[in-house]
Protein backbone atom coordinates (compact mmCIF):
# COMPACT_ATOMS: atom_id res chain seq x y z
CA UNK A 1 0.00 0.00 0.00
CA UNK A 2 1.35 3.37 -0.67
CA UNK A 3 1.20 6.58 0.62
CA UNK A 4 2.32 9.92 -0.18
CA UNK A 5 3.07 13.08 2.02
CA UNK A 6 -0.06 15.85 0.98
CA UNK A 7 0.26 18.34 3.29
CA UNK A 8 0.90 19.77 6.98
CA UNK A 9 -1.68 21.45 9.06
CA UNK A 10 -1.46 24.61 11.23
CA UNK A 11 -4.20 26.38 13.74
CA UNK A 12 -3.90 30.08 13.14
CA UNK A 13 -5.66 33.01 15.06
CA UNK A 14 -6.36 35.27 12.31
CA UNK A 15 -6.68 33.35 8.33
CA UNK A 16 -6.28 36.38 6.67
CA UNK A 17 -3.16 37.86 8.34
CA UNK A 18 -1.42 34.09 8.23
CA UNK A 19 -2.59 33.82 4.18
CA UNK A 20 -0.44 36.89 3.68
CA UNK A 21 2.57 36.12 5.73
CA UNK A 22 2.71 33.28 4.23
CA UNK A 23 2.25 34.72 0.21
CA UNK A 24 4.44 37.95 1.14
CA UNK A 25 7.57 36.24 3.58
CA UNK A 26 7.48 32.72 1.15
CA UNK A 27 5.65 33.14 -2.23
CA UNK A 28 3.10 30.44 -1.14
CA UNK A 29 -0.18 30.59 -3.68
CA UNK A 30 -3.65 30.04 -1.71
CA UNK A 31 -4.67 26.87 -3.61
CA UNK A 32 -8.42 26.61 -2.28
CA UNK A 33 -10.43 27.49 0.67
CA UNK A 34 -13.02 25.28 2.34
CA UNK A 35 -15.69 27.05 4.47
CA UNK A 36 -17.59 25.26 6.69
CA UNK A 37 -20.03 27.46 8.58
CA UNK A 38 -22.07 24.62 10.21
CA UNK A 39 -18.83 23.54 12.13
CA UNK A 40 -17.38 27.17 12.47
CA UNK A 41 -14.20 26.67 11.02
CA UNK A 42 -12.44 27.24 7.57
CA UNK A 43 -9.49 25.42 5.56
CA UNK A 44 -7.36 27.24 3.99
CA UNK A 45 -4.44 25.52 0.82
CA UNK A 46 -1.31 26.84 0.03
CA UNK A 47 1.52 25.62 -2.14
CA UNK A 48 4.87 26.80 -2.79
CA UNK A 49 5.30 27.26 -6.85
CA UNK A 50 6.31 23.90 -8.27
CA UNK A 51 5.69 21.65 -5.16
CA UNK A 52 2.14 19.05 -4.85
CA UNK A 53 2.93 19.44 -1.23
CA UNK A 54 0.45 21.87 1.26
CA UNK A 55 0.52 23.98 3.89
CA UNK A 56 -3.04 23.56 5.64
CA UNK A 57 -3.94 26.18 7.64
CA UNK A 58 -6.93 25.65 9.69
CA UNK A 59 -9.15 28.67 11.18
CA UNK A 60 -11.62 27.81 14.25
CA UNK A 61 -13.91 30.53 14.22
CA UNK A 62 -14.78 30.54 17.93
CA UNK A 63 -10.90 30.47 19.25
CA UNK A 64 -10.60 33.07 21.64
CA UNK A 65 -7.27 32.06 23.02
CA UNK A 66 -3.68 31.78 21.43
CA UNK A 67 -2.96 28.38 20.23
CA UNK A 68 -0.35 26.19 22.90
CA UNK A 69 2.79 25.90 21.14
CA UNK A 70 4.35 23.50 23.00
CA UNK A 71 8.17 22.25 21.91
CA UNK A 72 7.06 18.95 20.40
CA UNK A 73 6.27 20.73 16.66
CA UNK A 74 9.44 22.59 15.63
CA UNK A 75 9.40 23.69 12.10
CA UNK A 76 8.22 23.72 8.58
CA UNK A 77 11.09 24.04 6.41
CA UNK A 78 11.39 25.68 3.46
CA UNK A 79 14.30 26.05 0.84
CA UNK A 80 15.71 29.10 -0.99
CA UNK A 81 18.56 29.92 -3.41
CA UNK A 82 20.09 33.32 -2.05
CA UNK A 83 20.20 32.75 1.04
CA UNK A 84 21.46 35.79 2.23
CA UNK A 85 19.36 37.79 0.11
CA UNK A 86 16.42 36.06 1.66
CA UNK A 87 17.52 37.22 4.88
CA UNK A 88 17.89 41.03 4.09
CA UNK A 89 14.48 40.80 2.22
CA UNK A 90 13.04 39.40 5.53
CA UNK A 91 14.66 41.98 7.47
CA UNK A 92 13.85 44.87 5.38
CA UNK A 93 9.97 43.53 5.53
CA UNK A 94 10.54 43.96 9.18
CA UNK A 95 10.15 40.12 10.46
CA UNK A 96 12.59 39.88 12.38
CA UNK A 97 14.43 36.71 11.22
CA UNK A 98 17.07 34.87 13.58
CA UNK A 99 20.38 35.37 12.82
CA UNK A 100 22.16 33.50 9.71
CA UNK A 101 23.25 30.23 10.85
CA UNK A 102 25.62 27.29 9.81
CA UNK A 103 28.02 23.97 10.94
CA UNK A 104 31.75 25.14 11.06
CA UNK A 105 33.84 25.96 7.86
CA UNK A 106 30.18 25.11 5.75
CA UNK A 107 29.49 29.02 5.54
CA UNK A 108 25.79 30.24 6.26
CA UNK A 109 23.00 27.25 5.78
CA UNK A 110 19.94 28.31 7.26
CA UNK A 111 18.06 30.95 9.29
CA UNK A 112 14.84 31.09 11.44
CA UNK A 113 11.23 33.56 10.85
CA UNK A 114 8.28 33.30 12.59
CA UNK A 115 5.21 33.02 11.19
CA UNK A 116 2.08 35.30 12.58
CA UNK A 117 1.20 32.93 15.34
CA UNK A 118 4.98 31.73 16.09
CA UNK A 119 5.38 28.79 14.47
CA UNK A 120 8.90 28.63 13.34
CA UNK A 121 10.11 28.13 9.66
CA UNK A 122 13.36 27.61 8.80
CA UNK A 123 14.70 28.89 5.85
CA UNK A 124 17.21 26.30 3.94
CA UNK A 125 19.65 27.05 1.66
CA UNK A 126 19.58 24.91 -0.91
CA UNK B 1 12.73 35.02 -4.90
CA UNK B 2 11.10 31.21 -4.86
CA UNK B 3 10.96 28.53 -2.38
CA UNK B 4 9.87 25.61 -1.47
CA UNK B 5 8.64 23.73 1.23
CA UNK B 6 11.41 21.03 1.60
CA UNK B 7 10.67 19.06 5.36
CA UNK B 8 7.95 19.23 8.41
CA UNK B 9 10.11 18.50 11.47
CA UNK B 10 9.14 16.85 14.72
CA UNK B 11 10.75 16.25 18.01
CA UNK B 12 10.46 12.64 18.73
CA UNK B 13 11.36 10.54 22.07
CA UNK B 14 12.73 7.44 20.37
CA UNK B 15 13.72 7.65 16.90
CA UNK B 16 14.01 4.35 16.20
CA UNK B 17 10.86 3.59 17.41
CA UNK B 18 9.32 6.14 15.21
CA UNK B 19 11.37 5.39 12.37
CA UNK B 20 9.84 2.27 12.24
CA UNK B 21 6.54 3.68 12.75
CA UNK B 22 6.30 5.57 9.70
CA UNK B 23 8.22 2.71 7.63
CA UNK B 24 6.12 0.26 8.26
CA UNK B 25 2.51 2.00 8.92
CA UNK B 26 3.17 4.68 6.32
CA UNK B 27 5.95 3.20 4.11
CA UNK B 28 7.83 5.92 3.88
CA UNK B 29 11.88 4.98 3.41
CA UNK B 30 14.47 6.78 5.46
CA UNK B 31 16.48 8.80 2.99
CA UNK B 32 19.72 9.74 5.60
CA UNK B 33 20.57 10.17 9.21
CA UNK B 34 22.85 13.08 10.49
CA UNK B 35 24.46 12.54 14.16
CA UNK B 36 25.26 15.48 15.63
CA UNK B 37 26.75 14.04 19.14
CA UNK B 38 28.34 17.11 20.10
CA UNK B 39 25.17 18.78 20.39
CA UNK B 40 23.21 15.74 21.53
CA UNK B 41 21.03 15.34 18.86
CA UNK B 42 20.14 13.06 16.10
CA UNK B 43 18.15 14.03 12.94
CA UNK B 44 16.61 11.43 10.50
CA UNK B 45 14.99 12.37 7.23
CA UNK B 46 12.04 10.42 5.41
CA UNK B 47 10.42 10.52 2.55
CA UNK B 48 7.48 8.90 1.35
CA UNK B 49 8.00 7.16 -2.34
CA UNK B 50 7.78 9.33 -5.41
CA UNK B 51 7.42 12.61 -3.37
CA UNK B 52 10.83 14.77 -2.58
CA UNK B 53 8.87 16.44 0.74
CA UNK B 54 10.63 15.17 3.95
CA UNK B 55 9.62 14.52 7.23
CA UNK B 56 12.39 15.51 9.43
CA UNK B 57 12.48 13.75 13.09
CA UNK B 58 14.62 15.15 15.94
CA UNK B 59 16.09 13.28 18.53
CA UNK B 60 17.63 15.41 21.56
CA UNK B 61 19.60 12.41 23.45
CA UNK B 62 18.94 13.62 26.42
CA UNK B 63 15.23 14.72 26.50
CA UNK B 64 13.62 12.85 29.34
CA UNK B 65 9.90 14.51 29.97
CA UNK B 66 7.56 13.99 26.81
CA UNK B 67 7.03 16.89 24.69
CA UNK B 68 4.28 18.64 25.08
CA UNK B 69 2.42 18.47 21.95
CA UNK B 70 0.05 21.48 22.63
CA UNK B 71 -2.97 22.31 20.01
CA UNK B 72 -1.76 24.55 17.79
CA UNK B 73 0.21 22.10 15.33
CA UNK B 74 -2.55 19.53 13.53
CA UNK B 75 -1.23 16.90 11.62
CA UNK B 76 0.54 15.27 8.85
CA UNK B 77 -1.45 14.30 5.88
CA UNK B 78 -0.68 11.05 3.95
CA UNK B 79 -2.62 10.40 0.80
CA UNK B 80 -3.88 6.56 0.18
CA UNK B 81 -5.75 4.85 -2.84
CA UNK B 82 -7.30 2.27 -1.04
CA UNK B 83 -8.60 3.91 2.15
CA UNK B 84 -10.70 1.13 3.35
CA UNK B 85 -8.16 -1.17 3.30
CA UNK B 86 -5.69 1.04 4.78
CA UNK B 87 -7.57 1.19 8.03
CA UNK B 88 -7.97 -2.49 8.31
CA UNK B 89 -4.56 -2.62 7.62
CA UNK B 90 -3.48 -0.14 10.56
CA UNK B 91 -6.32 -2.23 12.65
CA UNK B 92 -4.47 -5.46 12.15
CA UNK B 93 -0.67 -3.82 12.97
CA UNK B 94 -2.57 -2.84 16.24
CA UNK B 95 -2.45 0.98 15.81
CA UNK B 96 -5.81 1.95 16.55
CA UNK B 97 -6.69 4.34 13.97
CA UNK B 98 -9.89 6.63 14.79
CA UNK B 99 -13.52 5.78 12.75
CA UNK B 100 -12.99 6.83 9.33
CA UNK B 101 -14.54 9.93 8.21
CA UNK B 102 -16.41 11.84 5.74
CA UNK B 103 -18.82 14.44 5.23
CA UNK B 104 -22.98 13.77 4.34
CA UNK B 105 -23.30 12.08 0.84
CA UNK B 106 -19.52 12.15 0.13
CA UNK B 107 -18.91 8.45 2.01
CA UNK B 108 -15.80 7.71 4.09
CA UNK B 109 -12.71 10.19 2.96
CA UNK B 110 -10.56 10.16 5.53
CA UNK B 111 -9.19 8.71 9.33
CA UNK B 112 -6.40 9.94 11.92
CA UNK B 113 -3.82 7.71 13.60
CA UNK B 114 -1.23 8.85 16.33
CA UNK B 115 2.24 8.12 15.85
CA UNK B 116 4.34 6.82 18.92
CA UNK B 117 4.42 10.42 20.66
CA UNK B 118 1.04 11.08 20.27
CA UNK B 119 1.36 13.57 17.13
CA UNK B 120 -1.69 12.93 14.88
CA UNK B 121 -1.52 11.48 10.86
CA UNK B 122 -4.45 12.33 8.82
CA UNK B 123 -4.97 9.70 6.27
CA UNK B 124 -6.68 10.85 3.37
CA UNK B 125 -8.22 9.21 0.30
CA UNK B 126 -6.61 10.69 -3.03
Amino acid sequence: MSYTMIHSCLRVMDLEKSEQFYQAALGFEIVRRKDHPEHKFTLSYLRSPGSDFELELTWNHDQAEPYVLGNGYSHLAVGVADLEGSHKRHEEMGLAPKPLKGLPGQGVRFYFLEDPDGYLIEVVKV
